[in-house]
Parts: structure tokens; C-alpha cells; sequence
């Protein structure tokens, strides 16, 4: 006979998801006796519960797998929360396994009672507390099938402990997804006509950013004379030598507003209108030119491929030539003084074919873009939801999807300070992470949004936006979680640093400061 | 011309709350620059949002007062929820000011957006969005009142942007909190006929613990013959030399129904029912033994003081002796082989009068309190709502809001690495904290569940629960964020490390490995 938790173990695995990022709790004993049984499943401790949630968002973007949480009750649900919170905007697929009280010993107030429901839900997509032992499968199955769902989506089950150790009869498998919404023929067709019309533009985003799916879009450009387009925030995207070209909004509002004056009709194809990440006094919020005509011709819970095969076969295509994909150019190592062109540089000489780059580096990051730009081929991945403290834990699932990749972290310091727990798991699972820390002691951007406002910092700001009196030292941080950490000052060191970084595998953490 | 930021930062001010625990977010800029404007507000930076929210819960347990958060919005709240849960399970009054997007900037999906109401109301007592710029003021007063209400509550203040950048008027000032609920008058006549009842007991908790409302407590159960108690959870209790001797329960269940096997009648006062923490098979929800009558006196929300005082009267008093209060007794300085019984004699021989105590030792806390029953008197706070991470930002809170006393801070190393962002903000306000850390490795209390369900942990526990391949380094993380910190391995060295800490004030990292 088995119990809840044990068929919730099974469900899984018949279901296909094998990796478990964790962070247990009291309440999940009999779900951890579970998993216990079934050494197939890979549990990847994170010594804090956000980096569970960035780790199975970044394993879901390189690997399109679900995987799970295993999370504490409703305290350590908030704690992944701001993951999770990336990940639903990364739309990637996860499923949350939640522990709770036994439902019969909630009606009492114990310290660890919370409101599983209402946090869950606040960033959930699907949830769903398991009545008893027996529906623990079939719950669990539908978690599966709902994370898979709708291009992907956070799924919550959260498991009353008595439904865990109660007597259950077997396990269950997930269900297929439901099939994607399509637009109609009609949609299409208006679609197709729009882009022939001066001032067109094709928006895409999704998997057209680092599939061939990309080039579908791009030869409906060539044949319709529209401008291809791509957002800022795109959650994978294949980049460097031999990927397509296309042009991206920017951070900034000013700018894309720029980019997109000249735009009349806007088609969506799987990418959000594009918006302000903030509003600011007196800046319009749509980063379109008022009048646009834009059309929303596949959400982006919609089936992408179908819509971008179905339109390129409504306007014809034309074929590529060289001058639509990105050309291998390396810098030349730098020397000399080290600045934050210099760091891009480095990097891009010696990053590797297919290393995986997850960016946070916040605003030390634009020479990095740029240098990278036509490097050796890569992907790219960035925080989906504005939440820093994304990127390690991201890292360490992207390692985990893919052990024949180097990944690349790059971090301001400020955000890395998040999360810097799961440099223990990179450790601990020996993950081949090189985690590059922009140490300029502040938080930079801060800094820049006050300026926008038209603020000038006094005392006040400079003890909520300046990391100094003490400076956060690196080296021991890394060492602390039992990683190999570095201090760069020169561009010689960084250079040295990196290039070791890459020649060895295993992690590396490599401060720089400049 | 005032905006609302800067109505809102003179209403805190104005209603006596002058400390804010920040970790601003782009979002939060208008209200930053009016933090600015005000150099008698003090903003202490935490590197991680579960630094602010243990802050202060550690901030109000010892002083009082209500301090606010500044919170970045849905994804900031979430990594302050943990220790937002604690500090309600403490009745600790906040105020959250969590930052939103301009309300106009709402209806387009952004990737900051998120659920900023939901996941406040799922940890908050009071939520409110601000409307517009001139109820900013007036909402914020309304916060600090609720705060301040039912004898401390979690309330949150969400400022969409435009909220905090149009104009508005003037600041407001808080209102007083209604009155406390009282008990009728029959309530207190039957409670104090209940009390002289054979096997009768008083369970009181709040101010009883560590004000001399306890000797109240006290003074009625001599008269009537009732056994005095109180709970295992108390967010704050006076201890050592000159305390009120009560008997406490513990943590476990089945020593808890030991306890109260022989109580008929149990008068609740400012207490909640004992709960076992957790349930598990077999063992009941409830402490009391079936049959008990339970009275619910005075619920933790209404007025416990002038509960005791009336219950007083109703059964009159007897003088306290000598033998009520405990006396001191410090154990000799140990030597030889560090355990952890030495340890809790060394603290208990070295710790000054007055020293705030806060305990999330876990499973390496019991000898410790042991030997500090009779030590020098202190305070003892511990994690109220069981979500660990607390310990090291309560430190800061109770540091902020009692610099001439000494803290200690004693963690499991699970705990501490929750939220060690927070040493960096005792070295960059100089707070005199000793931190020790019991590096066992391990998540024993886990183990000690597990064991508890009856299982054996095989390899996936192993890499669930142990905290190995690699050892954290604590003396490496304590200096990465400017904490000077030791290890200790053998008694001789933490005698002279914590004899050290004791003397020299500021902030001390010192790592256990017994």
C-alpha cells in the first residue's frame, strides 16, 4: 500500500518530471520519505528557497522541461515567491509542490499556519490543495499538465500533511496539455495584409527568439517589407555568430519611443505590447506612436508556430541571404586598464561556442551586450520579471538542463547579495558556472532612476543606495559557500581569471571592480 | 507644494515613527527623494528584503514601536513575507510601505507587474492602496494606527507612483488605536471561580512575559492555588536572575500532554490554545488533555493588562516570596572538549546583565537555555511563526532599537544562511550583535522529523538534509560582509572568542563546530 506522498513521487516520474529543486520543511517529511525511495529523482538542495524557484525557472528555458519545487509552507513559499514571480513571466513551466498542516489541525493557530492558498495564488497560475491521500496523484498529474500548459505556467499543489501519509492506491499520469488557441483564418489574413502596409512591423518573441522559428518570421519580413522585431525582456534568446538579426526595443523609454515612431501598424506574434517597465511623470506608459494600428495576432499563450507558419504561407516568403544572420567577429583581448568595455571584450574572445550568458548585471551589462553581440554562438538569458536576485539561482538551473554547456552569471553585485546561497548548490553539484560579480558597490540603477525623477541624492540616499562602510568582499563570500572567487583590478587579472574559468570546469567567481 | 511622498514621509514622522528598514526599488524613487528630504528619518539598508521585516519585528518586540519597511512591490514583499509571517506570530506592529506602478500604468503587463494586493492580504492585518495623492497622508495615518492596534498588527501601505509624485497637501497624524476589547464582568467572575478549581492553571503570555504584569499573574495564582504557565512560543521573555519562575511548555508533543495531563480547568489569558506545532499520525492537534475546559479569557488581540488587574481583584492576591523569582546561579567557565553543553555555560558565565537574547538555535538551543535560566537577567526573543531567517534580522532590529544593551544572536547555520545579508547591516550600522552560529552541518531538526515519521533517510535525505561537500565557511562569509569573525573548535577558544565579543563592542561572527 502506498501513501499520498509516494504516488505524488511516482506521478511524477511516469510524468516525466525527474528534478526536484528543494528546500524542505518540517510539514513535508512524508513527501521527503518519498522521494527518498526513488533515487531516479534528483534532488538539488538550494540552502535558501529562492533559489529553488530561479533554478527551475532557468532549467525550464534551456531545457523546456517542467521540473519541481519542494517548498515549506506558506513563509517559504514567499520566499521563492519573487522566482516564481520571473519564472510566471518567463513563462516557464514549474510545478510547486507547497507542504501544509494536516487539514485537520488547521482550525488551530500554530506558528507555522499561513495562508498557503492566498500566496500561492498571488503568483500561481493553477493551484490546488489535495483533499485527501487519494486524489494526491491525479492532483499531482494535473500540476504537470497545467505547468505544460499554455506555453507554460506555475502550477501549486499544495499537500495537507495528513493527504501525504494517508493511504492512496497508485500513481497517475499527466495529461497532455490542452491544445494552444489559434487565431482564425480571418485574423491571419488581416495580419498578412497589415504587414505589407508601409510603416509594418512583425513583433515576435517566445521561441522565435532562439528557434528557427525566428526565421519563418524573418522571411515573412523579407517577403512583406515589414521591419522584424523583437522586445527588450525576451526569456532565452540565441545570439552571437550565425543568429538572426533583428532589432530590439531597449530598456529606456525615450529610445524606443524613437524606435518606434516611425511604426503605424504593430503585429504581436507571441510578444507583449510592448510597455515601460516603469512609468515615469509625463512619459507615456505604450512605447508605440499614438495611432498605431497594433494587432494582437497571437498572445503569447497561443500556439506561436502555427500562427508564424500559417502567416508566412498567407504572404509568401522569401529566402535569407548571409546578410540576415550575425557574423563571427571576436575582439581582440584587451589590456590595460580595466573598464566595463574591456570586461565585454575578454569575454567575448574566450567565451566558449553554446555557452548559456544569464545577465543580471543590471546596468553594467550594455558594453557586455554589445560585445557579445556577434561572438561565438550562444543564448542569452535574462530576468523575465524585473525581480532581481534571479541570476544565480537561474545559473544553477540552466547547469543542471545542460551539463555539456559553460555557463556564464553575470551579476551586479547588488542583485547576486539575493540569492548568493545557491552559490553553495553550484558547489555542491559541481555545476560548470563561471559567476562574474560587477562589485561597484552601489545600486546603480537606483541611482539613475532618482536622477529620471529629478531627484539629487542627500545623506538619506546614500545609506539606502551605496553597499560601502563595510564593501562586500568576494573572495570570501565565494570561499564561504565553497567556491573558487577571485578579485580582478586589472584587465590583465580579468583576463587570466576568465580564461581559467573557462579552461576549467566546476565553479568559478570572478569579482571585478571597475 | 508637498507630493504625496513627502506627505507621507511627515505623517510617519509626525506619528512617531522615525525608522525605516529599506530596500528601495525603482519603483519607490518619489518616496525615496522624500526620505531624503528628512534627515531625521533614519533608513537602514538591508541587502535583502527578509532583512527589513525581521528588523522590525526585532525593532518593535524591544522597543515598542512601530517602524516601517520600505518594499519593493510584489516580488519585494514576497522575500520580506517570511519574516512579515514571523512578526505577526510575534504581534509586532509594521508598517509596509510597498511601492507600486502609477495606476494608470496598471492595465498594460509589465514585468514588474504583479499581485500586490494578494500577497500583501495574505500576511497583512490592514491593506490599502493608496487612491490618489491627497490620501496619501491620511492612509499612511491609518496604517501607523492599525499598526499600533490589537496590540501590534502587520499593516500595509501600497503607493502606486503617481500616488507618491502628484501634489497633495499636508502630512496627517495617526489617530490613537480604539480601545482594547475587555472581558465582561461575568467572564471575570467565572474565570476567577475557575481558578480555585483542583487542577486549574492560568496560561498567560504578551506583556505578562517580560512586564511585571507576570507578578500579577502570579500573585493570582498563589491566591487561588492555580498552576501559572506559559507557553513554549513568546516573542519576548524576561529571563535569569530576578525573573518570574513559570512553569513553560516545550516543544514537543508528547512531554506537552505530560504537562498538562493533570489540568481540568485551563484559564487562557493573552495566550493562544496550546497547539502542537505540527501534527503528526497518531498524536492530537491540542495539548490539554480531553476534557478540559478550556476559557478563552482575554483573546492575544484584546486587553491583557487590565484582564490580569480585574482578575486580581475578583480573586484577590498573595505576596510574592523570594522563591517566585529565580536567582542567580552562573555555571564555572568549562574547559576540555567543546559541546554544546559547555557552550550554554560559557554564554550563561560571560553574558552582561541586560543582554537581548535571540534564539534560533534549533535544535542546538536546548542546553543553552538551560544554563541561561539563572543567568544574568536578559531577554529572550525567538521566531514566532517558525519560518526560520529570522534570527540574524531580529538581532538588527533589537540592536537599532536598544544600542546600549548587548545582543546575541544564536543560530543553527541552516537558519543564518536564510538571511546573512544581514550581518553586512550590523557592520554598516555598528551594531553591538554577537552572532554564534552552531555549524553542525546539518538540518537536525529535519532529521529529527523524519525520524519522527519513522523513516530512514537514505541518499536523496542525505542530499536534502546535510549540509556537506561543501562545508559553508562561516569565518569567510561573516568577513565577505565585513563581520569579523572565528571558529571555534575547542572550549578554550570560544571561551576567550566570546569573552572577547563580550568586551568589545560591534558586531562578532563567531562559528561552533561541536
Amino acid at each position: 500500500m502506498m501513501n499520498g506522498a509516494e504516488t505524488l513521487v511516482d506521478t511524477l516520474l511516469a510524468s516525466g518530471v525527474d528534478t526536484v529543486f528543494a528546500n524542505p520543511g518540517t510539514s513535508e517529511m512524508h513527501f521527503v520519505a518519498a522521494l527518498d525511495r526513488r533515487p531516479e529523482m534528483r534532488c538539488i538542495l538550494c540552502l535558501f528557497e529562492g533559489g529553488t524557484s530561479g533554478a527551475a525557472d532557468g532549467y525550464y528555458r534551456m531545457s523546456g522541461r517542467v521540473s519541481a519545487t519542494l517548498l515549506h509552507l506558506a513563509p517559504g513559499f514567499g520566499n521563492a515567491f519573487a522566482n516564481l514571480h520571473n519564472a510566471r513571466k518567463a513563462q516557464s513551466g514549474v510545478v510547486n509542490i507547497m507542504g501544509e498542516h494536516a487539514s485537520y489541525h488547521l482550525r488551530y493557530e500554530s506558528p507555522l499556519k499561513g495562508d498557503t492558498v492566498g500566496i500561492s495564488q498571488a503568483v500561481s497560475h493553477w493551484t490546488r490543495m489535495s483533499a485527501d491521500a487519494t486524489q494526491v496523484a491525479s492532483d499531482g498529474a494535473a500540476a504537470v499538465t497545467a505547468a505544460r500548459s499554455m506555453n507554460g505556467q506555475i502550477a501549486t499543489l499544495i499537500l495537507p500533511a495528513n493527504t501525504a501519509w494517508e493511504a492512496a492506491v497508485g500513481p497517475a499520469l499527466a495529461a497532455p496539455p490542452p491544445a494552444l488557441r489559434r487565431p482564425s483564418a480571418a485574423a491571419i489574413a488581416a495580419a498578412a495584409q497589415a504587414l505589407t502596409r508601409p510603416g509594418a512591423a512583425l513583433m515576435v518573441d517566445g521561441p522565435a527568439m532562439y528557434t528557427d522559428l525566428g526565421h519563418v518570421a524573418a522571411r515573412i519580413a523579407r517577403k512583406t517589407g515589414c521591419r522584424l522585431m523583437g522586445p527588450f525582456f525576451s526569456a532565452r534568446t540565441r545570439r552571437g555568430a550565425g543568429s538572426l538579426r533583428m532589432q530590439r526595443l531597449v530598456y529606456e523609454v525615450d529610445p524606443n519611443l524613437q524606435i518606434m515612431a516611425d511604426i503605424s501598424t504593430l503585429v504581436l506574434c507571441g510578444a507583449q505590447r510592448p510597455t515601460a517597465f516603469f512609468a515615469y511623470p509625463g512619459k507615456p506608459s505604450l512605447n508605440e506612436a499614438p495611432g498605431t494600428s497594433v494587432l494582437d495576432l497571437c498572445s503569447i499563450d497561443m500556439d506561436i508556430a502555427w500562427t508564424l507558419h500559417a502567416l508566412a504561407e498567407a504572404t509568401g516568403e522569401t529566402a535569407l541571404t548571409e546578410a540576415d544572420f550575425v557574423p563571427l567577429s571576436l575582439p581582440d583581448l584587451p589590456g590595460g586598464v580595466l573598464t566595463l568595455d574591456k570586461v565585454g571584450a575578454a569575454i567575448a574572445h574566450l567565451m566558449p561556442a553554446e555557452a548559456i550568458v544569464v545577465n543580471e548585471s543590471i546596468t553594467s551589462g550594455a558594453p557586455l551586450a554589445m560585445a557579445t553581440a556577434t561572438a561565438r554562438p550562444h543564448d542569452w538569458l535574462i530576468t523575465m520579471g524585473g525581480a532581481i536576485g534571479a541570476g544565480l539561482p537561474t545559473a544553477v538551473g540552466a547547469a543542471v538542463a545542460c551539463p555539456d554547456r559553460k555557463v556564464l552569471c553575470l551579476s551586479g553585485d547588488g542583485s547576486a547579495m539575493y540569492t548568493l546561497q545557491s552559490l553553495w548548490t553550484m558547489a555542491r553539484e559541481g555545476l560548470d558556472v563561471t559567476v562574474v560579480i560587477f562589485a561597484n558597490h552601489i545600486y546603480k540603477i537606483l541611482h539613475g532612476e532618482l536622477a529620471a525623477v529629478g531627484a539629487k541624492p542627500g545623506r538619506n540616499v546614500a545609506r539606502m543606495f551605496d553597499m560601502v562602510e563595510p564593501r562586500l568582499d568576494w573572495v570570501a563570500l565565494a570561499q564561504g559557500h565553497g567556491v573558487a572567487g577571485v578579485r580582478c583590478v586589472t584587465t590583465e587579472e580579468f583576463v587570466a581569471a576568465f580564461a581559467r574559468a573557462m579552461a576549467e570546469p566546476g565553479p568559478h567567481l570572478i569579482a571585478i571592480e571597475c
